[in-house]
């Protein structure tokens, strides 16, 4: 009898997140704040962040310590499973051997409660009542209302239009789990207000998203904003995915050749990837992959530059690679990994080689998760069938070559709550979309004027 | 930092099922052959199921061996965790102590496959093609269409109407694990037709669809048909839940003195049960709860009778407790566990009085899921709330008499793709209903002229 799933007993659960900042060959660039273009200090993001996660966010030590409240909510789902994709494998007739580390077992199902629990923790020690965040295909802003509700906390939830109309099991989620959502943009707030004024048909975006709900925050002492991914304090605290990863690949006797997960923000993919890069970093022989979809591709075909964070130019000026903060992503995408920019941390890494960005059409990408739920069993989020597609091209790269090798990947969620996506698969109605170089250029003209990085190597 | 879930690592998955029939005080009757009103012999039941299965459906022998290639199925996702609801139990105040079996975790979303995998692959070795089913709420035609997948075998669905049209995304489900699902009654059958000639408009039943997947089995000799719940062999499969329970139970120091399970054809409480009514049989003093919604009360109301499985009468007869084949369940029940009748199994000891049934209304049942969403994390099955209510009850009644109490329950699902269902609950859509006398009477004079069994006691 094969070992399949890898489990760590709970004592075994990470007590310290891993920061990378206090590892990274090149330091990153500081945010800068959008009305005087210099550095934000601490004061600067104290109306939008409770002071943990902003001292976290700014923090150079390696080790920090998880809460024993975080703790204690994390042993709802955590450690997760590692599994050994047998059958993938069989059915691929791969030399390569295959593992995946299962976020979808939170009961919000993907990896993003890992952060939220903390975040939702840190307010409450620091007197946040309530919560406002943004959410595109739906993961985060259920995470979020699912922590808040463990800590006695209202949240507030910005949904982008058109998923909000796509996807009532979301909202209605969030709802069970006392949170409150409503379509973005809305006429809640002037930012709303302004952009339906400009198009009262808006499908919404992530930015647009970002700007009501970093508005609704900063109105009322009471409510602090949360952001899903990007900031380096998002990036800690999904370390623990790949801290776990780690003890359980020692466990199975192996340790990964190739690292793969998804990117939008980046959360999932640094969260597995960010503790081998410190590998890496220190000799290990590693391909880290980050995967995006064609149709948003912020690290191979952005630009490295500064820009803003959200669509109305509220939030501080961010170092990362960008499709510009205007940037609104083909309706045809069925997936999340839709936002315009990367996480800092991940840019900057990317600057300095450290891993490899790679770019999937969403014909493929389904067809992949077709594949792993015919032979795995489970029905991955779309989001994650891009690390699945990723994950098969290399293991079938690796029958061509006839080498063995170990493949690890994050498996983020499952689509359970997104098979209307899979239907449009199915019946044929998704289309591939491929950004046309005058597209992306038209997009990165709205960042021109803005301050360069130092690093800036465009 | 106290443990809040107990795994089994893989090399203790049961080896064996485990068939109560060698234990129970009172022996079955028979299922007799609805032409003859005969005991059924196996050869009866071969155009419908394959020998192993049937095989099982009869056996004396108390252990069951679980072939190597189920077992190599079953490590997709058990043994299930067995969790602690410290936040329930904080929540309610209560000196009890609640665990409970999480059935979520396989790629379904339940405890479906647990016999879904075993049936598949009997079918498999038997030769069959292609099984087909039918479906309430979907938990299990997705079940099937995902196991089916695993052993390319091809599966059709029969799906209630009313579930087909408000539940899109178990039909998608199936369909990416390559299920085909047609709305019940379809025109595909003689059963079906003639059903929509009586009524174009027929919401369905289990029962109608019932009688489509055997019609369509029984014309084809490469196809097959396939129960999830009812029968002895199905109950059998299940065991496994129970008998992770136990070991797991011991790991944690603690044994039930209440066990709880929602019943709707019984197969998620016998799993859970059976091996613990065994310890009763020998001795333990253990309260065990099968519950049901008021709405369709086939326990608590029902008589225990001989009565067909399907409405139009195609199956063998079974000696157990039911409504009526007839019996079509108010469409306003927004969970499953709307079967007419009860596994002859459950039935029987039901009769030895080896467990007591529970009715609980459904108002009750969803509050009872909002609490435990908002506490221990998790979105339960509509199903699955009533064993939440059925819990909460008891731990409430432990507070109020001061008692310690061991409580464990069997989560059979989680509810994501069922949220359409809190959704008529949390906008104050969904009522209660409590079948009326004379509806009961109604629904019970259509199996009057049909044979008493002889343990009959109504």
């Amino acid at each position: 009898m094969e070992v399949k799933k890898i489990f760590l007993p709970e004592s075994e659960l990470p007590r310290k997140w891993y920061n990378i900042a206090a590892d990274m060959p090149t330091p990153m660039e500081p945010p800068l704040h959008p009305g005087t273009g210099q550095p934000c200090g601490p004061e600067d993001l104290a109306p939008i962040f409770p002071m943990p996660l902003i001292e976290q966010e700014v923090s150079q030590e390696r080790w920090i310590d998880i809460p024993d409240e975080v703790m204690a909510k994390y042993q709802i789902w955590r450690p997760s499973p590692l599994y050994r994709a047998y059958s993938l494998e069989k059915f691929l007739d791969t030399p390569a051997k295959i593992y995946f580390k299962n976020e979808g077992v939170s009961p919000a199902g993907s990896h993003k409660p890992n952060t939220a629990i903390a975040q939702a923790y840190y307010n409450k020690i620091s007197g946040t009542k309530r919560i406002t965040t943004e959410t595109g295909a739906g993961q985060w802003g259920s995470a979020l209302s699912f922590c808040c509700a463990l800590f006695g906390l209202e949240c507030k939830v910005y949904m982008v239009k058109v998923s909000y109309q796509q996807k009532p099991y979301r909202r209605i989620m969030m709802e069970t789990w006392c949170g409150s959502c409503v379509p973005s943009p809305s006429t809640e707030t002037n930012a709303g207000r302004t952009i339906l004024e400009q198009n009262p048909d808006s499908p919404g975006s992530l930015g647009i998203a970002i700007s009501e709900a970093v508005e609704a925050a900063v109105g009322d002492e009471d409510t602090k904003y949360s952001l899903g991914s990007v900031l380096n304090h998002v990036m800690l605290h999904q370390t623990v995915i790949g801290l776990e990863a780690q003890k359980q690949m020692e466990i199975a006797g192996d340790y990964p050749d190739v690292i793969i997960g998804c990117a939008g923000g980046g959360s999932n993919f640094a969260g597995l990837a960010l503790p081998f890069v410190r590998d890496k970093i220190n000799g290990k022989d590693i391909d880290i992959i980050g995967v995006e979809p064609t149709s948003c591709p912020t690290m191979t075909k952005g630009s490295f530059s500064y820009d803003f964070g959200d669509t109305v130019q509220m939030t501080p000026l961010l170092p990362m690679h960008t499709l510009g903060h205007t940037f609104v992503p083909e309706g045809i995408h069925a997936g999340g990994l839709r936002y315009h920019g990367m996480a800092p941390v991940v840019s900057q890494l990317l600057l300095d080689n450290l891993f490899r960005p790679v770019a999937i059409p969403q014909l493929e990408t389904f067809q992949a998760g077709i594949t792993f739920a015919r032979s795995e069993g489970y029905i991955s989020a779309p989001e994650t069938d891009h690390a699945v597609a990723a994950t098969i091209r290399e293991a079938l790269k690796a029958k061509e070559e006839g080498k063995e090798k170990t493949i690890l990947f994050n498996w983020s969620g499952h689509g359970l709550v997104d098979m209307a996506a899979y239907e449009a698969y199915l019946s044929g109605k998704l289309a591939d979309h491929e950004l046309a170089e005058d597209e992306i250029e038209r997009a990165l003209a709205d960042i021109a004027p803005l301050p360069k990085p130092q690093q800036y190597k465009g």
